[in-house]
Parts: structure tokens; sequence; C-alpha cells
């Protein structure tokens, strides 16, 4: 996706420890318009499938997922990061470990939202390591559901989740994958 | 707003301890199309006001906020409420006590994001106790930035937030006004 990539180029900042900042449009401070662009994107890969729910994860997935689902005119869940009091006794459950955070997080989703009949497509903004998202896809199968696919907005080529992920036959769709980026000339390389 | 005090009594559920449930349609589980509503009502009722950014808190404002913003135009920014290694150490910071959660949380926001120039609608799902909402007024105020006013989605008008947000001079509009609840009718009493 063209105009991703160039905002990236253009306000993405490349930091040690392959951390690529993005949080002027993405995932701190919000360009909604882009968001409008990224759900038809999303819409036009995904226009082939049946798709009647989104799941994300919080916090940085959900704007996105919100947006993004304004294109496939279905309801957004987010999987939550810790057990609230609000949250009934009744969920499906896993363990997600954080790359950006260093620490292990119970995920859980209500199982009131998820469940057999729902056709999932997977929305986050970043996928590295792909545990987040391999959490997700566990809870999805744990409920009975079906899922569609993901889409991804920024892929770090350079990480193992994309691969794991896709060879696990899971069709993930990244607008922007970087296959490199270097910290000393803020060069981004993309993958074609 | 009327779809919403209707979505309300038909789906939400009343728990002790003063919890009313929306998480089938507001904070867990998001109807999009309410959310599209929701932002319209907003706009309506800011409409005299000049506004170029909203700002939410983590998590479950974020998909609100960002829905929202597509009916003023403007970015989202949301203040996180832990110190990731992707925030710059740049930060305005504040803490919060969580009425949901039962403990207090450190909220930041880039000073990248907020500042002199900024006319800051604040929005959240929920009102209750305030301290959210009074994190963010004092990250704004911290900023330089202007508060414009408060969209919030549900008040606990039997809760102190609202009151003492209104008596600081600060524009408060929610779209539902819970004046009481009944765990064992289910009755709930809107404010006119």
């Amino acid at each position: 996706m063209k105009e991703l990539k160039d905002r990236i180029r253009r306000d993405g900042i490349i930091r040690a420890g392959n951390v690529l900042k993005v949080d002027s449009f993405l995932n701190h401070q919000m360009d909604i318009q882009l968001f409008e662009a990224i759900g038809q994107e999303f819409k036009r890969r995904f226009s082939y499938a049946e798709i009647n729910k989104i799941l994300t994860i919080e916090a940085s997935g959900i704007g996105i997922a919100c947006v993004v689902a304004q294109s496939f005119h279905v309801p957004v869940v987010f999987a939550k990061k810790t057990q609230t009091k609000n949250i009934s006794g009744e969920v499906y459950t896993t363990k997600v470990e954080s790359y950006t955070h260093g620490r292990i997080y119970d995920v859980i989703v209500s199982r009131e939202f998820l469940g057999k009949g729902d056709k999932v497509l997977l929305i986050d903004d970043f996928l590295a390591n792909g545990k987040a998202l391999e959490g997700l896809t566990k809870l999805v199968k744990d409920s009975g559901a079906e899922l569609v696919g993901a889409g991804i907005v920024i892929e770090k080529g350079f990480q193992i989740g994309g691969r794991m992920l896709r060879e696990q036959g899971i069709r993930v769709e990244s607008l922007a994958i970087v296959d490199s980026m270097d910290e000393a000339t803020g060069e981004i390389v993309f993958r074609e």
C-alpha cells in the first residue's frame, strides 16, 4: 500500500533494537483518514471472503480495527490483556508474550462474543514475532469460530511471525512489509 | 440519545456494586454503527466549537474515539496506561485510579502529540467517579493545550465525576446519564 509506505518513510523513526516508531500516525497519535484508507485496502484484499467479525487485541489494535470494521460492516471484539471485574467468568484465555513490554499477559475474550458461526478477520497494527497473533488464533480456534485471515498494517519481515503464521496456512495480508531498516541512515527497505 | 438509551435498556446488564455491563456493544464487543451515530451526536453537541484533536485513554475509549473522530475530521491521541519502550522519554504524565481494576496507573502522553494550539475534546466510554477524565484534564492543562470539553457515552449520574468536572467549568456532554439502576428488577432510570 503505497500511501502507507510513503507515510512510514516520511514519519517513521528507526531506533536501536529494530524498533520502528510510528506513533505519530499509527499507535499513539492516530491518523483516522489513513485508517480509512487502510480499511478500504483490507476490504479489497479480503473481498472474496465472508467475514462477520473482526478480532483485535488491546490497545493499539483497537482504533485501527474499529475504522477497518466500517469497510466490512461488522462488529469488533477486542481481546483484553488482564481480567477485569467487568468481564464475566466465561472467557476463552491464552497467554501472550509482549515483545514491546517484555512480559507475559493473560489475554481473554468473553465466550459470549466469539464462537461457532463467526467468520473472523484478525486485525493488528504490527506483526513481528507473531506472539499476539498466535494468541488470537488460539482464541478463535478454542471458540469454534472460523479464522478467515489476518490483516496487518506493518509486518517486520525480518522477524519470524509472518512466515510462521503463513506456514500454518493462515492468510496474512500485511500492507507494508519491512525487510530491513538502518538506524544510521534511516533507510527502510520494503518487500515488493 | 434515544438510540443509545434503548440499547442500554435492551442489552445492558446490571450487576452488584453498581456495575453496568455493556460489553456486548460498547467496550468488549463494539457495535461500530452505533459508534457512528454516537460520533454524529457528539458533533452536533460540539458543533459550535473549534476542535482539532481528540484525546482518550486506553483501552475501551480508543475505538469510540476513532469512530467519533471521523465526524470531526481530526486525529486521535490515546493516553497510555504504562510506559513502554516505544514511547519517547518526553511525556506528560499523571496518575489515575481505576475504579474497574482497583489500582493506580501511570498515564502518559507524548509531548509531541499534545501542546499549545491543540483544541482538545476528551472522549471516553464511561464517567463514574471521574478519575480518568480528571487525569486527562491534567494532561491537557500541563501541555498548554485548550480543553474544549468532554464527550461521554454513559455517565453514572449517581457517582461524583460528572458534577465534579462540571463544577470546574468543563463542558461535559454525556449521551446517557444513569440516575439509578436496580439489580433486582433490571430497571434503569435515565436523567431527562
